[in-house]
């Protein structure tokens, strides 16, 4: 098992051979390793080659940061310029920030950027700098409506940050029940998939993850979940002027520009918010728990544990992502 | 049946005997007879009699209409002087609007004031004049933590409305699996609640609507909901200083202060957005159907047609609410 450092190492050796300035490699490998170390390899190194494969195809441009224009005094809207996901979104949250202190509370509509990535990356440097974070983005579309039998919807995900002692807040969901990349676990491993996950290709339920691939994923929640899937696809549209529903492309392939969506909202706390938070939590992990051996949890949590195991014991990368890397590095 | 010209008659002269000025009074009705007509009567005429009871307790002073001040240039703080909800709130969206107007996003934090009601209400009223709202509030502690066997959260909604044509998008949703009215509701008629809909007071899972009454009410969703409930209870405590939890009061008594918070985003959208999203709605009622007799539906779209069909044939009001009323108006 490579240690951190070769990771980290061999990564941003693949990243510079495909051109990525020295910053934008380290801020792009750091969202995928904090991904890796929080246990959602979904959203970890997995998608390295992927992200250097669209810079080869010139669909994602690894100098561009994105030209941003405050279209009012506290909406600033971003063309991405296919830059690299977390390089042009950080670039509009400093911007962001800044003026939400002022304003108390300030947007970023972002469009043509390449994948944000795990949105808690984002949330936990803003609440931790004392800032409110709402994130949200769209993805191309794998979700079927409630009620419905075609992939119309992104798997939407919205992230909510919220200052706090020791730790801040962070709550990170998508809207689908599950995600593409858990069906695509069961259909790697042959195992069926649960009754409910998943449509086949032709919009009837499925329990075969290898045709689940070619179908749909249900919202999560049932018809709730469909409606906030459904809110936070028009909401992210409306605001940024992005590509809505199935014209959403660049999300999961490599031959594609990324058309999607991205909002920010920052937001100012009140005054004490954090102690009132911070005493809320305590509160909750220490009210009763329905099975003794498992007290309440709070979101964040477990990640915040997976970040402090993986640290100590390294990170247990797929054989053949790291394949791939090592290969990319040159 | 009454007819809703007589309702209307009754209810305002209800709400005037129990010392509520005209316009407040007609603003309070109107967010009620909404809820009624769009087929949401556990926010309907249901309430008046618990508006007017906790008037004539002391803890609702039908006088006020908060104090608004602007914390931040976009931020606008409001103590709701234990007013009307609806009278405080609308007052302080009309501000947030016009604020938003000019900064492309606004936000109004409210503490201290009575229930909001149904948050479509608002919802509509904002997207049909152009904005994006987001609205957030939150209420006692109805329902458990995922895990948990105490309540300890409130039933907090969202409500997201965008500008559309002929009619806006307005999705309104609690985070609770059900509402404590439709327990209520069995409990009424002696009918069993489903199995995983509720805790009784001991905090275990019961299918008897009298205990779940004592009890907490599931999040929707399992982890997800309960996630997104408690990321909305901090955020409205974090922005409005609002209380939190277990001491949230007045939002179902008739006997205490109300001290919950209440959030409004208005967010200016981009241009060409109403076109946008009215098409993909239309995309989206004419994808294939899981069931062809049932076509994919839009949120709101059931509401929508609930109040063309009670607009025709008259609100079904429960006969002991309308003798409340009557008896009120004197």
């Amino acid at each position: 098992m490579p240690t951190v450092d070769e990771i980290t190492r061999k990564s941003l050796a693949a990243l510079r051979a495909a051109g990525v300035p020295e910053p934008a490699a380290r801020t792009q490998l750091s969202l995928l390793l904090e991904a890796e170390l929080r246990g959602v390899p979904s959203h970890g190194l997995l998608r390295l080659p992927r992200v250097i494969q669209r810079i080869r195809n010139g669909v994602c441009k690894p100098n561009a940061t994105g030209r941003g224009l405050w279209r009012r005094e506290a909406f600033y809207e971003v063309d991405g310029e296919n830059g690299l996901g977390p390089v042009v979104a950080l670039s509009a949250l400093e911007h962001v920030c800044v003026r939400a202190a002022d304003t108390g509370v300030a947007v970023a509509a972002i469009r043509n950027c390449d994948h944000l990535g795990m949105l808690a990356w984002y949330a936990e440097q803003v609440a931790r700098k004392g800032q409110i974070l709402v994130a949200l983005t769209i993805s191309e579309a794998l979700v079927h409506p409630w009620g419905g039998r075609r992939a119309m919807l992104g798997t939407n995900p919205i992230t909510i940050g919220i200052p706090a002692q020791p730790d801040p807040f962070v709550f990170d969901m998508a809207t689908s029940l599950v995600s593409m990349g858990k069906i695509h676990d069961h259909a790697n491993r042959g195992v069926a998939i649960p009754e409910g996950w998943a449509l086949n290709s032709e919009g009837y339920p499925t329990t075969d993850a290898a045709a689940a691939k070619q179908g749909a994923i249900a919202p999560f929640g049932g018809a709730k979940g469909y409606g906030l899937a459904l809110g936070f696809e028009l909401l992210v549209a409306a605001l940024s002027g992005s590509a809505i529903g199935r014209e959403v492309a660049g999300t999961l392939d490599s031959e594609q520009p990324c058309n999607k969506g991205d909002v920010f909202i920052v937001l100012e706390p009140t005054t004490g918010a954090a102690g009132m938070v911070s005493t809320f939590m305590q509160e909750l992990r220490a009210s009763p728990a329905a099975d003794p051996r498992q007290p309440v949890r709070i979101p964040g949590d477990r990640a915040r544990q997976a970040r402090r195991d993986h640290l100590e014991v390294g990170i247990d990368l797929a054989p053949e992502v790291w394949e791939q890397i090592v290969e990319m590095a040159g």
